[in-house]
Order: structure tokens, then sequence, then C-alpha cells
């Protein structure tokens, strides 16, 4: 079938709005109709060419909301009206990571799906007006491709949602409300009256606020250079700020450890920033204090700390996609925001149609942006 | 009273065998008659001059086992006549680390224990006859010094243990038998069927392997550039050896991944080098693996690791007197002991006397010892 898709041709340029032929579900897969995606800093990242792992052409886009509309031989777990949330983190129930019952990351797909294809190697995008721009054949992208109007993806990447939920607000469910909110309960299991430390205050950082905020977290201690970003902060949760060059970029440790009396019980580094990672692991209580990376740090970058800070027992983690298993957590996230547990709306800061995807990167880049919707 | 003891009078040089005058136990205080001392790399790095903050003159020791001889005011947990293990962490169920239930690292006396001092602020030991080699004032040690026929500690900082335990072997639980087996139970929490990986099979890494095989671990696989040190290895329960100058010094992770398909439950780096503290993290399976620094590394050394490492699922945390709440804790080991669950025995290759305890730190240098004892 013909569908529209917003195609990244190649690395660096704007992506190009094309109708694309796409192949039906094969067994034990399901086709999509995709109704809203949001903008992330993922597909810009790998918009950008700095991503290594990068496949061009590609249809980006890996935090949709939709509806099934048609199903592969065997599929049980979703029918056709179902709506769904894509998950570039699948969760099979069956691999070796998945039974352990100790991660998230399972690892059924993993290798075809960093190479952009589906499970059988093939993909199922093709365009024929490439203008001149290269192959025909359109990869996948995280396993998701939501800058297409339809995608297909495996049964296992599918997480089935309540039908009363907006399409133009779960869809942030996807990735960056989950990778936020996901940290604090799966990953770092804080606990109620725990002192809380979040590094950076974008929309991964608002996350964890509110995560922290829902679990009944204490002290929740935002850090950012951008004043700016304190209010909004506070709507979600924040009961204190700290401004690094207020303090001193050297003193932030010790201004937490001052401000917890002792340290925090958890840290979380929403940057990607190695400096920042170092601080967040640094400024945990002697003896219990847990840190949790989850900003993706630039290719080749190193952390480091003495091994006295971990010998005097701090932990140090990371998370990806909040340590939530799709299928089983991400309904629940649905709930909760259904319920007025956590607020999604004010994070989607603009919403557009398909044609205008390319100035969701521009308000993304100029920093005017939580986040921004497409909507089909 | 006069009590013998083995004085560093200064760092590099030998212990000397002294006559000193030692003070009564003040409130809640206990004095000890030490019946037995394990002499340890901690005492030899402090004698070495490496130690920013050892301080002379002192008496070295943190490893013993003896007999309450008189208890200060207010002394309600121990009585003259119990059997004791003194304790260099505490344990003052009442500090705020005690009453986290998170970390064994009290903080009650940690300010004073630092300084060679008691909590009151005072050394209780003095030699008269200097000779010449400085103040007549001695101080303590690590809040023990075992290298003392008599000593003087907190109430919190002695365990009672059962009183047909024998000294000169269960004083090596006061130290290198709790901070190898503690951080398998306590710390890391290795659970049966897990595949654990040792790096450094020295007494720690001793402690380390009959820790794992006591909680049942899967496979217990040892490094170490020794090839002479599998074979008590194996006895202690190691399954597989490797032998880094075998497989290649680089090639090391591989090799346990491909060992234990896919990678270490739990590591445990008891060597003090940062090189292998970076493998043991990296040699951790994807998605849960733990590793668990125990060893020193030498003072202003850092660790590192591509922070890519921790966002995948693996967890860095370290290991201070293996996560052992010394009075609940150290009882109980010295239990498994007596019901045959490990074997001190074997790791206490030499006992001495006193007058003979600076062969006990050549044996330790010469690599010809696992553990001295001197026996008072």
């Amino acid at each position: 079938m013909k569908t529209r898709a917003a195609v990244a041709w190649e690395a660096g340029k704007p992506l190009s709005i094309e109708t694309i032929d796409i192949e039906g579900p094969k067994a034990g897969e399901v086709l999509v109709e995709v109704m809203a995606t949001g903008v992330c800093h993922t597909d810009a990242y790998t918009l950008s060419g700095l991503d290594s792992e990068g496949k061009f052409p590609a249809i980006l886009g890996h935090e949709g909301a939709g509806i099934v509309r048609e199903v592969g031989a065997g599929v049980t777990s979703v029918k056709v009206g179902d709506h769904v949330i894509p998950l570039y983190t699948p969760e099979c129930r069956q691999c070796k990571t998945c039974l352990s019952q100790r991660s998230n990351l399972c690892t059924a797909i993993r290798g075809t799906q960093g190479q952009g294809v589906m499970p059988d190697g093939t993909t199922r995008f093709r365009c024929e007006s490439t203008g001149g721009r290269g192959s025909n054949t359109v990869f996948h992208y995280m396993g998701c491709s939501t800058f297409a109007n339809h995608t297909v993806l495996p049964e296992i990447a599918v997480a089935k949602v309540r039908e009363d939920a907006p399409f133009d607000k779960i869809c942030y469910i996807g990735c960056g409300v989950t990778t936020g909110l996901g940290a604090v309960i799966y990953t770092g299991k804080v606990w109620p009256g725990a002192n809380v430390v979040v590094f950076g205050l974008g929309g991964i950082g608002l996350n964890v606020i509110q995560g922290a905020r829902m679990v009944g977290a204490d002290k929740i201690i935002g850090v950012d250079l951008n004043p700016a970003k304190a209010e909004m902060a506070r709507k979600f949760g924040m009961t204190h700020f700290v401004n690094p060059d207020e303090v001193g970029r050297d003193k932030v440790v010790q201004a937490i450890v001052d401000l917890t009396g002792g340290g925090a019980d958890f840290s979380f580094e929403c940057v990607g920033n190695i400096h920042t990672m170092r601080q967040a692991l640094e400024c945990c209580h002697r003896g219990w204090g847990e840190s949790i990376i989850i900003g993706v740090a630039p290719s080749g970058q190193e952390i480091s700390t003495r091994p006295f800070q971990l010998v005097t027992g701090r932990v140090w983690k990371g998370s990806a996609f909040g340590g939530a298993r799709g299928r089983t957590d991400v309904p629940k996230i649905v709930d909760w925001y259904m319920e007025g547990k956590i607020d999604i709306d004010s994070l989607i800061t603009h919403t557009m149609p398909l044609d205008e995807i390319n100035t969701a990167f521009d308000l993304m880049h100029e920093g005017k942006s939580i986040r921004s919707v497409v909507v089909y």
C-alpha cells in the first residue's frame, strides 16, 4: 500500500515528505496507522550524522501512537483496531534478558533492528521517486519509523493501550515520558522521602521530576545552567534549584551535599555530559546514594571517578527506556496519565502536521520547544 | 597498666616490640586482651608511609580476637570474659547510616578514629622509652590497634562471638574473611546459580570464592597473572581459571563473556588496580551484571569507562568490610566457620609470636603467605 512519510535521504539534510510503498505485515507482525509522533533529540542526533549506526535513507521517528490496521499470521496479543504505542525496546518475554526479570533490554530482535530492517532481514519501505538521491530502498529506524503514517512492527514491539487516551499526548510515552519517569520508578526504585537530584531540566529531566513527585520523594533538586527552566520544573515538583553558574561550577557537589544534609539518595543525569555524570555520582550520599545515567554522552567520551566513591557505598548505574518493560509497563503509564497522576499536556509545546515536521527540528535546536508532536 | 605491643615509630621502619602503658576503659569502652591478630596488607600500606592518613607513632593491627577484661561505665552489650572481635567498622545502631539500614559504614566515631584517637579525643597508649624516636604518645590505628596485647575500644566497636571458636583463626574474620565473604553475601547479594568472576586470587579473592560457593554460585571464574594461585583457588570453589597472559591481556573481557555465555552476573575486583576494575565492570552481563570493587587503588588514581556500559544495564559499586554490620554479622560468620561452611584454617599459612611480627610483613611482601597470624 501507499502511505505518506518524512524520509531522511541523507545525514544533515531536512526530511522530505514523500509518498512511499509499504509492504504488509508478515507472520508475527502488525501494520499500524500512526496517529501522532513526537520528535525527539535522538531523531535529530541520527539525522545529524553523528550516530555511527545511522543508516540512510531511512524513515526516522520512534515516539508514536496509533491503531493496528492489519495483523500478520500468528499474531495473538493484539488485533485490528487496538490502540498501540510502538516500542523501540520490545518485550518478547522469552529471551534470556526478559526471562532474567532483571532488565528491560529484550534482545529478541536487537540484531536486525540495529541494521534498519525487520526481523526477517528485509525492509518494508520503498520510495520510487528517489529524485536521484540514491536507492529506492528505505530503512526502518529503531524498529519504529513513526515518521510514516503507516509502519510495520513485530507484535512484541507494540504496547496495547486504552482506547480513550489521546494519541497526540500518549505518543510521548513511547520515549521521553517513560525514559524519565521509568528511571525513577523501575531503575532507581526511588522510595518515599528520598532526596532526589536531577541534572538537566529538559523534557527528560521534567519527567524524572514528576516521577520523583509521584513516588513521594522529599527534596527534588534541579540543576541547570538556564534559570529560565526553573519555573516549569517547579510546576512539575522541583523543590530546590541549583544554578552551577551561581554556586560555582566546581561547587555543585558541595551545594547538593549541603542542601540534602549529606548527599542525594538518588541522582539522575539527563544532560549527556561526562562532567555532570561525575558530579551526579559524587553528590550522592556516602553509604547508599545511587546515581543513574540517562543522558547519552558524545561517542567515545568516558566517565571517571575515584574508586573510593564506590567503595564508600555510592552506586553508579544507567537506565535505558526508563528500565520499563514496554508491553507490561507502558500501558500502566498511559493509565497514570489518564488518572491525572502525571502531566504530559504541559510538555507538548507544539503540534503540527507532517508537512511541517522540519519545523519541529528547528524548534528543538533553538530551544523553543519541550516536545513537538506531529499529528497525521 | 602495662602491656606489650609492636610500635610503629615511623613510616618505612620495622615495628619495635615495647612495653607500653595503656589507660583503662572510660565510659562506653572496654579493655580487651588481644589473643591473636592477623597481619593485613592495610597494615603494611600504612607502615609504608603511602597512606596519607597514617599517623606515627602508632600501634597498628586491625584484625584481632580477644577477651574483654574490663568494662567502662555504662557498658551493657558485653561483659568481662566475653570473647570479642574488634571492629574497625563499628555498628552504633543509632547514627543516620546505621538507621538507614542501607549501609554498614557507621559514622558514630569516624572523625576521631581517623585521627588515631578514642572518641573523647585522647590516646590511651604511652611509651616511656621512646629511645629518641619522638613523642611518648602513641596513636591508635583504625580504632583497633591489635598489635598490642591489650587495647581499648568503644563498646560499639566489638562483636561478641561464641567462646568455643579459636582466636588464632577467627581473628581473620576481623578483616579479610568478612571483606571477601561479605562482599558476596551483603554487598552483591549473589544468588544461587549466578556466574561470578573474581579478579585477584589473594586472601580476599579466596574469601570471595568461598562466599560464592557458599551461596550456590554456578561458574566461579578466577583471574590472576600467577598460575600458581589456581590450585588453592580451586580448593575454595573456583571452577574456571583465566590467566590474562594466556588469553591476552586485552582479551580478558571477551574470554569471560565467552565462558559465561554473555557476561558475569557479578564480578569482584580484589587487586586494587584501576585497569582490572574496568575489566571487571565490562565483563559483566548486559542488562544486570554488577561489578563490586573491593581492592584499594593507589591514591589519586581514577577508574573510567564509557557511560554506555552503565546505560545498557551494568552496575558499578564498591564494598568496604564486605558490607557487613560488625556486631550483627561478624558473629554469624564465626558460626559459619565453626559449622564448617567456610574454611579459614587453610588460609592461615603462618603463625608466630609477637616478637616475630616483622617476619609476617616479610612473608607478605615476598608473596609467601596468604595470612600470617600473631599469637600472644
